[in-house]
């Protein structure tokens, strides 16, 4: 176990940890206060799609950890088609870093393997960040064959990251500049990158988008004994996992304070830089046991 | 016109504005960088309603003014039985003060008469924060004949400010003890007291609720041009003007950023003085032309 406390996004290195019967792919830098932040990445996302912003902020003031579960980026075994098979991944990655506790923001697919890693091992976590994401049982959730989505997936216009300043941001001004700034600083690390993920992981992941939704018994009654304060994060126009998701996250998780972003889609956390990292920062420093911050 | 800059809420002088043929009610006090904050009040409540751990920590930097509409408290006048003759009370109350701008934070029935005054004249507003409120063709709003509303209005163990602790607060120990903190602390002000609303109160601002239910056209489309940066806030288990009625403002006003509360009901923002401020204060300190703060 390695870490790099001076580095930041563009320039810390990659690292792999055996544990298993794994090699998992991270990176981990920073330094502060806080306690460790595990970073969980959303559909096909690698450690290189992290935006700087967002990761070089909060690492100002804590440890962040940034994971490919298996099967992504450099991260070895198959790609799981379940959500409980990534939170199993994730954990045994944590257990492996010896970490006794820390806190724990998902983003999209990450967020699922959060909620179903705290969960399983509430004892090891203490604050958690939810970001476009969604509980089980969810509706909407990650639907790439609507037409609003496909369209702008499959224009041949959109190529490489483009693609992801049509599907994270709105289509007003603001939000596509935004969306220019977030590919240029995702853009800025040249060297020790991973893979870009493709097919493959693509339809695993879906895969576990559809069993997500399923479930059985009362929807959303395993949320009500999730006592860790939480921070749910959405853009009211998100297309890819819509808001009425963070509602049912926030409605329902005991301790959640919601915040909604204007203008924004999937990607709220990378067009309001700023606005997320200082929320986050603060939810994070709370030792209150309320979530509100 | 007066400014009673080092007073606060419990021994700020109540001030009369004559204007419009009304003599209109109200206190001023606070100093601080910020613009003034004008406060609009819920149903039934006077100058002695608001709590001093939310108007005095915001005191702390700028001008605070809370304001008795026509007929409550000790303004003159009939209560309007529409949001629109209220809105028209509160700007002929703001001429007759001289400000030229201001920001408003407009609680439950206040927030309706605030997202009036805002389309009414959109150019004398900087900021608003709406609390515990609707848009116009809301739903459920303030049906206090609902069983679960009319049983702990009408229990005659909730004497006086008791039945705000029912109705404001969720059931949980914490919630409780949370309003009972609030009861002590509006009642921390012993002279110079509005009297209590009536029933000729009551009856006529249930008549504006009633009619504000109501919509002709497109529903919500008159929120889709106001652009003034907006915070919506309430707690998730508001039975008063349930929480759904947030997301339909901070869904179709173009820039508003929503935040809502756990285990907290129409009284969210008494329930959780210091974070409501302090979200409060960062979002009226902002310059940006952004809600997101």
């Amino acid at each position: 176990m390695s870490s790099t406390k001076t580095a930041g996004s563009t320039t810390a290195p990659t690292e792999f940890l055996q544990a298993n019967g794994q090699s998992y792919a991270y990176r981990r830098f920073g330094n502060g206060p806080g306690l460790p932040l595990l970073f969980l990445q959303h559909f096909t996302g690698t450690l290189d799609n992290w935006d700087p912003a967002v990761i070089d902020s909060l690492a100002a003031g804590r440890e962040v950890i940034l994971f490919d579960n298996a099967g992504v980026g450099r991260s070895t075994g198959k790609v799981p088609v379940t959500i409980a098979e990534m939170a199993r991944h994730a954990l045994a990655f944590l257990d492996g870093l010896g970490l006794e506790t820390c806190d724990i923001v998902g983003y999209s697919l990450g967020g699922m393997v959060a909620l179903q890693m705290v969960q399983d091992r509430p004892s090891i976590f203490r604050r958690m960040m939810l970001v476009g994401t969604g509980p089980r049982g969810g509706e909407d959730i990650m639907h790439l064959e609507k037409p609003s989505l496909a369209k702008r997936i499959q224009d041949p216009a959109n190529r490489g990251y483009d693609v992801l300043k049509k599907i994270f941001f709105t289509s007003s001004a603001a939000s596509q500049a935004a969306g220019e700034a977030f590919i240029r600083r995702i853009s800025q690390r040249k060297d020790d990158l991973d893979p870009p993920s493709g097919p493959k992981v693509a339809s695993a992941q879906i895969a576990a988008f559809r069993e997500w939704e399923g479930f059985k018994g009362e929807r959303f009654v395993e949320l009500r004994s999730i006592r860790h304060p939480t921070l749910v994060v959405n853009g009211v126009h998100d297309e890819m996992i819509p808001v009425p998701n963070s509602y049912r996250l926030s409605e329902n998780l005991p301790n959640a304070v919601l915040l909604t972003y204007p203008d924004a889609g999937h990607g709220s956390l990378f067009q309001y830089p700023e606005s997320f990292t200082r929320h986050a920062a603060a939810f994070l420093s709370s030792d209150s046991e309320s979530a509100a911050f």
